[in-house]
């Protein structure tokens, strides 16, 4: 599988070959591209060129059979500036398993889940590479019975597995983009960490939205796989069927085997296949309303988690809020992340994306 | 009044003195900023060199007496490039107003209101100068007795009259910024109009908050004024007593004198010594689980409005939900916005932000 990337401690654009990669700005003089698209720390320009772009550098690239340094032992970096960070809820089952925990004495899913997808903006300027140590956040926490809310550090940190998708080209402000055009503008994919502090959000999320309790940290792969080279299934059945801008020729999903390690133990295993809406929806409705897509836009699709209690992705799904820990192989038990652990999103093809907590300073 | 723009069409940083401006880039070599400052299409460089810079900087515009070019018939662009773009709720006469209309069943103000700045993330994509038309915005709609959703333009556009921060110093990932350190992050402050399509927004915000009800723009005025061009006075009483973290040695608010057009017809007058949270406790509160600020965050106060009917800050809150239209000078009355409406928010030695409504494409 090739993936882009950048590296090196003079960060630059690399491609991904086997266990191997190729040094980008020292062949750029042989690709189809513009002088400079690799002298940057960044994908973004070349992420901007277009499809065109991509697939003709994909393919110069097979004919010159470049130089391939081994990636161990390299730096690897964010791999692209993100501009805006929209994080969708596009998992029927996590949606109604957050319903229950979240608020008991409703539906599990909102009245509006099944004709949009849902979404809300992130924090871009904290989005890091995989390998960045996450310090445990500090927040106000309130529980319900608590008389009044203290500044502390998390005690229910967690994490979210997710696809994310990133935007090459830019769409014109004012004009929507339909499902059909929608993956013309997508660059590539990432696996995406979406840390949470579930005590720092339940106090703070409405009516507003989730803020700081996911803002300290979102952690992305440090290759970015283009889309043709993922596999694809059947989608999900959608009923009501959708509003036509919403519409799909082909319902369709990416089918691709995710796992999550803690502590380099296995704790879940879940598909992309049970995503409800797909990135076609998603950017036909981001765009819906004229808002524009720009370069560096980063789409997560929401935490994906199967219909079973071994396939969901995220802890508070894993245990029950915490009142059914988790029992690891190693003889440990978890209810939320502790100090020093780590969490290891694997997605084949893709990459994985790890993290280790950090206590709180 | 200082203040700092973008102008021309060749766009490049400049100073506003009076009814004039001067072009940076051409004393450059006069100032004490690194070459290639102002080389730039926004003023983000100028931004990221910190309090000092900007000081001498201006100090030695004085000495300079350099060539002042009359604005009038200057394009004007957008000031800086916009990094995270954060919407607080800060005014709370607006969120009890906003309660009642939205959660007529609950407590107008939420439990978290008093004990931390809610605000969330908007999109940096959509921000435009003012002077830039507003396409009047698709979306779901569903009233609570529409049996489906429907996708058609807003009947319920809107404005939200606040004042915007502009971060010029960056801060460390995973170090909180106190209160006491905040306004040396802040380079200055813009006028700020969170356009909002109240159909749009009430169908899709439960759960993950305000989306596509938003996003599809937000005007800011051309100029961005130093802080201490602005004139203070006491803040609110806040009590309960904010957590420390939150604490400012001294209670403060701007004290801006504001007013509402609506087609050249001043509709509403206010002021920000209104708004409950100021800034400092903003910062603070947005960095306090270790996000990082960085040079171009925009951060939004919330929309602004007083404690009487004619000095609030939106439309909704004008018209109490459209049950009471506006009855305007002209003869012409308003729920909400009609196309082809002209807003501008004016706010006394800051400037203004305007935008005209065209109708949906």
């Amino acid at each position: 599988v090739t993936a882009y990337g950048v590296f090196g401690d003079d960060p630059r654009p690399c491609v991904r070959i086997g266990d191997g990669l190729v040094d980008l700005r020292a062949v750029e003089g042989e690709l189809p591209v513009p002088p400079g698209t690799f002298f940057q720390p960044s994908l973004n320009a070349f992420m901007a060129l277009g499809r065109e772009a991509w697939s003709a550098t994909q393919g110069r690239l097979l004919e010159l059979q470049p130089e391939v340094v081994p990636i161990e032992g390299q730096p690897l970096h964010l791999p692209f500036e993100v501009a805006d960070y929209v994080d969708f809820y596009s998992s029927r089952e996590h949606a109604e398993n957050m319903g229950r925990l979240f608020r008991p004495d409703t539906e599990p899913l909102p009245p509006n889940w099944l004709h949009l997808p849902i979404g809300y903006h992130g924090r871009s300027g904290t989005v890091v590479v995989s390998g960045t140590p996450i310090v445990r956040p500090k927040g106000q926490l309130k529980a319900p019975d608590d008389p009044a809310p203290t500044y502390a550090p998390t005690r229910r940190l967690d994490f979210e597995l997710e696809l994310g998708f990133v935007v090459g080209t830019a769409s014109r402000l004012g004009v929507p983009v339909s499902t059909s055009e929608a993956l013309d503008h997508v660059f590539g994919a990432v696996l995406v960490n979406d840390w949470s502090a579930r005590d720092i959000q339940a106090w703070e999320y409405q009516p507003l939205g989730p803020f700081l309790g996911k803002s300290f940290a979102t952690s992305i792969s440090a290759w970015v796989v283009p889309l043709d080279e993922l596999t694809r299934c059947d989608g999900q059945p959608q009923n009501p069927p959708p509003l036509d801008y919403l519409r799909v020729p082909e319902n369709w999903a990416f089918d691709i085997d995710l796992e999550v390690r803690l502590n380099h133990q296995t704790i879940s295993r879940t598909n992309t296949r049970h995503l409800y809406w797909n990135v076609e929806q998603q950017i036909a409705h981001l765009t819906a309303n004229g808002a524009g897509l720009r370069t560096g836009d980063l789409l997560a699709s929401g935490t994906i988690s199967g219909p079973t209690q071994d396939s969901v992705g995220s802890l508070i799904e894993l245990t029950r809020n915490g009142a059914e820990p988790l029992e690891l192989p190693d003889g440990s038990s978890r209810t939320f992340l502790e100090d020093g652990d780590e969490v290891t999103l694997e997605a084949a093809g893709v990459g994985e994306v790890a993290g280790r907590i950090l206590s709180a300073s």
